[in-house]
């Protein structure tokens, strides 16, 4: 018998699971939030698996899914959003000294593509590429049924390229990345920024995305702008990145892509007008996510299960 | 004895060298027109095959490098710039019936990716970016010491992103694009037409980008705001793609990049203020190119030479 311990960590919860052989059912799961009282970050993590180990086993591989930039051949955070407490953190060590058990850890939306494609709407594609849109854009890509990461883990940060230059900030800090400009944020700073302008609009203040799509389905102009605009940036992104990748296979998942074709409708006139050529549309499937937020723990599995050749891999 | 013979077919002239074993000095090269008289374009290849073959001898492998949109694994050229009667060719399958040599095809500048990996400026490294900036610009990424293709071998198109939405126009008829922006082409365009509106120059008429190299390291204003602006975008694209790739050197090739601080100045500015971390920097070598035109050869050469499976991949 053979138990694997997948982690999911993120800014508010930290959730894990614990899985037999090679079945992807969990037999436990579980979840807490990710700070909180007195006691560290890490002790609550550690804590979590001890409280998910079951009685009188051992788990045998840990893989472990974190935002933000990590160094995943060093097992090390760089920074991660919400735990400033973390920063340089050699987190794969720290839980191997801790608890004996062999630990991967990769970033979470280049996981959250591994599980889509192992477990997810990806499986059988080599070539994949994966978005989420939420309140920020990460993503992840798979070439020749390996994961992109680049030669300190850092690589396949999709939502942080520059796609209008001097364009509108991002969380980054720096300006007219996709995130900034196509994130469930960027919707609702444009918006903001809009109505404080004046435009005539039924939404009022600081609307957030879920108010916007609503209006926008209601026929309110501003609200379908909103969308629009977002669509045409992602679209250009989109056909960017069939240009480079070529994949066979486009997986939209995190909120803001279930808005569909509100947000889908434009996003595919910008990515057909950009396309540098009909060729790359060649058995290209576009698609919704599978696994929702399991996605990252999907793929924090599989990364542990075996493919952890896939990240440690020369420099 | 083993002999690999390697193409390099260019719109002006194609050229072949014939390597003997393991070795990277060739023991026979030669270049002809790539079109002239009444013979096809195939006709004359395959009579410089056949020239260059050492007599008494036959070639074991060939290893070709073509510009323009290809297929590496079905060995179709989709479309060729400045050979339009093989649009649509199955040129190995071509090569392979007359000769009988088994016959490999990459495209040009993913190959000059691999020869400068294999043979040249980037050798010991794996992750690696090239680019390179002449009328055009191409590009290759080896990642984890495997070269970038995608399932229809179309990927790494690196000239033909958008990197300025409603930009000027590409030579691929979409805008905004990398080439039209950052190539010599665009540089010459952008002049030609700040002079036509009347801007003040010591250049007149339609100058091209040595005119205005030597016009620029002689103070003229317009000529440097021109090299100013295409290190601009450039340094744009390279942040995306360290973003993206994550490689330990970058490796600039192609006549325009050897205008050197001319070009690279504005190009480091950009880059440095548009990266997402300074964590991108860490290892990062930042250099020429050291195989000049060559680099095409050398890649078909390595290509030819035992990394066939670099492009033989699964869809």
């Amino acid at each position: 018998m053979n138990l694997t311990l997948a982690l999911d960590i993120g800014g508010t919860h930290m959730r894990a699971a614990v899985f037999l052989d090679k079945e992807n059912l969990p037999i436990k799961h579980s979840r807490i939030r990710t700070q909180g009282g007195n006691e560290s970050t890490f002790d609550r993590l550690i804590r979590l698996i001890r409280a998910i180990t079951p009685p009188n086993q051992s788990i045998n591989q840990i893989g472990i899914a974190v935002p933000g930039l990590i160094d995943p051949h060093q097992g090390v955070i760089l920074t991660t959003p919400n735990i400033p407490e973390w920063t340089g953190m050699p987190i794969v060590e720290m839980i191997e000294d801790e608890l004996g058990v062999p630990t991967v850890m990769g970033n979470d939306a280049n996981l959250a593509a591994m599980g889509e494609w192992r477990y997810g709407a990806g499986q059988g594609h080599h070539h994949l590429l994966y978005l989420t849109i939420s309140t920020g854009i990460g993503g992840g890509v798979i070439i020749e049924d390996r994961l992109l990461v680049g030669s300190h883990g850092l690589g396949a940060e999709l939502g942080h390229v520059t796609i209008l230059p001097d364009g509108p900030l991002c969380s980054c800090g720096q300006r007219g990345h996709l995130e900034a400009l196509a994130s469930g944020t960027g919707i609702a700073t444009y918006v903001a920024e809009q109505l404080l302008a004046g435009k005539a609009s039924c939404l009022k203040g600081k609307p957030d995305t879920q108010l916007i799509a609503k209006a926008a389905n209601n026929g309110d102009n501003l609200a379908k702008a909103a969308f629009d605009r977002a669509g045409y940036y992602l679209g250009l992104a989109l056909a960017n990145y069939l240009t480079i990748f070529n994949p066979t296979i486009v997986i939209m998942g995190g909120g803001v892509s279930q808005t569909g074709d509100l947000l889908l409708n434009p996003v595919r006139r910008s990515l057909d007008s950009a396309l540098l050529s009909c060729e790359y549309l060649q058995d290209l499937v576009i698609t919704q996510a599978a696994l929702g937020d399991d996605a990252g723990l999907f793929g924090a599995l599989a990364l542990a299960q075996g493919n952890k050749s896939l990240i440690q891999n020369p420099k």
